[in-house]
């Protein structure tokens, strides 16, 4: 997730200092780890590959780094042989006559390569331009270490030397990252998996979980730090089938659930720096999706404190999401608080926000069970009527897929997210499934790993497992072969190079809610 | 002093531990003081302002500078009313919804307007770019006090929000500046200056003299950080007429001195960061201008000590220079050891080394006679021989002046150092400058200060006070009229916007060897 879509600065937020205490006693020790360049490389135009640009290895030997010296207007392109989050620091020297002027560098920190082939001032994109990932540093003395203060999501470093002066050179020694995370690769179990590039998906999909999991769930370490709740779901589950940090999750659940509005609404995403504010986004699904997190928390830690401490949000957030259903039991469109299932806002989302309501409901009602909640028939009844009005509503028997919206669209998330939730049957939902694969796919038009991952799940939980694995491996494999260390925020298969912002230097390459692969294939593939 | 002239890579240098201790016994411990923007203004084109741009107050009111927020490509202009060296402060904010994005700020540090006014990037001189005062910050966390580690020299602060995003933008407070110098002004002693140009020159050559004494005597603050030896021979006269501070000239002539080439030459300048290292550059005048410094310094402080550390290097020194001499007792001119004089190269400066030769050897007697060498008859026969062969062979009778070079070129140069090196008698000086006035001014192609601070001292020297007075009211005073809150590296009367680099935004506006007016005020106006 990146986007926001609501300026609501009138909104007034709870801070429930108990469960904020909560939070804040869950926030993680970061681990850390050095790890050095493995080459010098080059960074050059090439129309076939990503973006347009790929790296290749430079004459120069990593081994003789400090033999170079750069003068005004050559770069210095680090290789640290896979994507890192981290501090980075650099010894420097003057090499030549005395040092008779600063040195003045620009570094860029890429995730890929054409971060550094694309000239960072043509960006004009919606987004902010500060995410990109560059800076200017003056340093007055040589020797020196230049120990960069902010942290960066990087594989590729790049040093321009823009200025020294005609009488002497700069030389580059000890480059360093220190990583940083909130869990370690050796924590995750070893599994089998036999096929090449599903063990190798897994591999990257553990990568970029790793790399996301810092004092919260990131969004993507290189942009948009803050913790966003429906990819904390994502983020959560993968996490479950690897890496298993309850603290982080916990940490996570109690934010949301210490800063919902006056009446009680989950802000879409939360940010912690300089202290936690929610923001004032608010989405209907991603506010559902509370519930979803704590239900999956509880299954995998059985922790009834965090239960009792957030039930009542959760509840809460069911007593306001029931309220956008009409009399007719179908959910009415609210501007205020829309339904987002994907970025594309070319599909109509009214059949998937009613699937939505129906998956999140059912995870409540386990919730219920678990608290004895006197309500529980309440919204059994309320998990009937929906479901009802679902088929009745908004199932073509005709075409046999679900519609949505005024225009009766078709589209894929409707489908997928009906089969998600369960509202048909098994032997239902694996002929809804086989109808979308041959009237909607191939899937165009959806350029969010997150709506992938919704369609590879819909395809394992309908009994068609080996489409799932086909396209988990058009999908993340195909990020794969175009060099993904982590995987992208955004990836369209169908146009290799589009980016939602108009430029790779602002796009994030290791997104949290891609990282799923890993959960499906230790879910649904691996014994 | 700026450029340098000669790459000698090959040098080899001594390096005296015991002189250099001394030299680091001498480091001042700086002062400092706390300052504060006096009002917010706006730089604007103005075609008759120095260097086209002038600052206006703003409509924005610096008791408030609070209340206001800036968004994208907005700017804020902070004036501190005079020119100060040191630390910049202020604390940020953001305003509106979360900070989702950093913040990016381009900040630019100008001791003239037009610094501020014209585009830094435009700039394609050949002094290096790493110079310009200006920085790129981004701030991933508001609100946060941003601190710049660099020491800056300014009275203008630009700060650019490059970028925020729509939803908030940033607020300005607390600006501060935490000055630094050896010296403070509150030290120098009042002295009855009736015309108010003087007054306002001498105040003006006093901030100028004390924003460059830092840890060393800077060639300039802003821009070439380093200690130059013929202009820290103008900057310690300076000093003395006002703060008379001895460490900091004790400090630089045990720099110089324990830093010679292996033969005993002294450079033209030293670096005192990472560690004392002298430059490859050496220049016939400066070199020899460390015998002139302590003698200065001895008349001054009656220094026995460094007299006994130092004499040897200096009678050395003399011994070099002696040998550059022809048969003829005629400086001959050596491309490796150049004659400075002036930037100008226009002029031939034969004469000119003849005389400052001459100039030093009789400082150089006197301290000759205070050490009761027994080579100090020689010295003398020497003097004797130059003063003979300059004016039997440099001085035209039918012109009245002094010529220089195999061209016998009449240069303004020849004739002052002539007479500061009081190679004719009193009545001749008086004449010779007379007939200089007459033929030679007003003065042109002359950029520098230094030269012009010997022009003005060679009127005073014979007896033309009142020209004295004109020169340094045309010369240093048209430097107040154009807005000076110290004097320039750099002036040329005749086109006040010349630049040696073809751009203000590398031009120094506080350049120690500009500040001698108050030297020349307070020994040859002042009772």
């Amino acid at each position: 997730m990146a986007f926001t879509f609501q300026i609501n600065n009138g909104v007034k937020f709870n801070h429930n200092k108990n469960l904020l205490k909560k939070a804040d006693e869950n926030i993680p020790e970061l681990k850390h780890e050095k790890i050095h360049p493995v080459k010098i490389v080059d960074i050059i135009s090439d129309k076939n590959a990503m973006n347009g640009f790929k790296a290749i290895k430079s004459d120069k030997k990593i081994e003789r780094l400090s033999d170079y010296s750069f003068k005004k207007g050559q770069r210095l392109v680090l290789d640290f042989g896979n994507h890192a989050v981290g501090h980075f620091k650099i010894d420097l020297n003057s090499v030549g006559s005395p040092m008779d002027a600063p040195a003045y560098l620009h570094l860029t920190f890429a995730e890929t390569p054409a971060e550094i082939g694309v000239d960072s001032s043509t960006y004009d994109g919606w987004l902010s331009s500060s995410w990109i990932a560059e800076e200017y540093v003056h340093l007055d003395v040589l020797p020196t270490t230049l120990k960069m203060p902010r942290r960066y999501s990087f594989r590729y470093v790049e040093i321009e030397v823009k200025d020294t002066s005609p009488k002497w050179q700069i030389s580059f020694s000890n480059p360093e990252v220190t990583t940083e995370s909130a869990v370690s690769v050796k924590d995750v179990p070893k599994v089998e998996i036999d096929d090449p590039m599903l063990k190798k998906i897994d591999q990257v999909s553990i990568k970029t979980l790793q790399d996301c999991m810092q004092e919260v769930f990131e969004d993507g370490p290189k942009r948009d730090h803050r913790l966003w709740l429906g990819d904390l779901r994502l983020q959560a589950l993968a996490n479950y089938a690897t890496f298993n940090n309850q603290e982080l999750v916990k940490r996570c659940l109690y934010l949301f659930g210490g800063m919902t509005t006056e009446e009680g609404k989950i802000s879409a995403n939360v940010f912690t720096k300089p202290e936690s504010i929610p923001d004032d986004t608010f989405m209907y699904d991603y506010s559902l999706f509370f519930i979803s997190v704590l239900k999956d928390y509880f299954d995998n830690f059985k922790d009834q404190s965090i239960l009792d401490d957030l039930y009542p949000v959760a509840k809460k957030e069911i007593e306001l999401a029931l309220k956008e259903i009409g009399t007719d039991n179908i959910l009415k469109m609210n501007e205020d608080w829309p339904v987002f299932v994907d970025w594309s806002n070319d599909i109509d989302k009214q059949a998937s926000g009613q699937a939505i309501l129906i998956y999140v409901l059912k995870q409540f009602v386990a919730l219920a069970e678990q608290k004895q909640d006197n309500d529980i028939n309440k919204y059994k009844r309320i998990i009937d009527d929906l479901s009802k009005a679902a088929k009745d509503e908004l199932f073509d028997s005709n075409k046999g897929l679900f519609i949505s919206g005024p225009d009766r669209e078709v589209n894929i998330a409707s489908q997928v997210w009906m089969v998600i939730a369960h509202v048909l049957n098994d032997d239902e939902n694996n002929e809804l499934m086989t109808k979308s694969v041959e009237e909607l796919f191939p899937v165009t038009g959806i350029a969010t790993p997150y709506m992938y991952h919704h369609i590879a799940l819909a395809l394992f939980e309908s009994g068609h497992k080996n489409d799932g694995v086909e396209l988990i491996k058009s999908y993340w494999g195909k990020m794969v072969d175009l060099g993904a260390d982590t995987f992208w925020e955004a990836f369209e298969p169908e146009d290799p190079n589009f980016s939602p912002y108009g430029s790779p230097v602002i796009n994030s390459y290791c997104h949290a809610w891609s990282c799923t692969p890993t959960y499906l294939i230790r879910k649904y593939l691996v014994k």
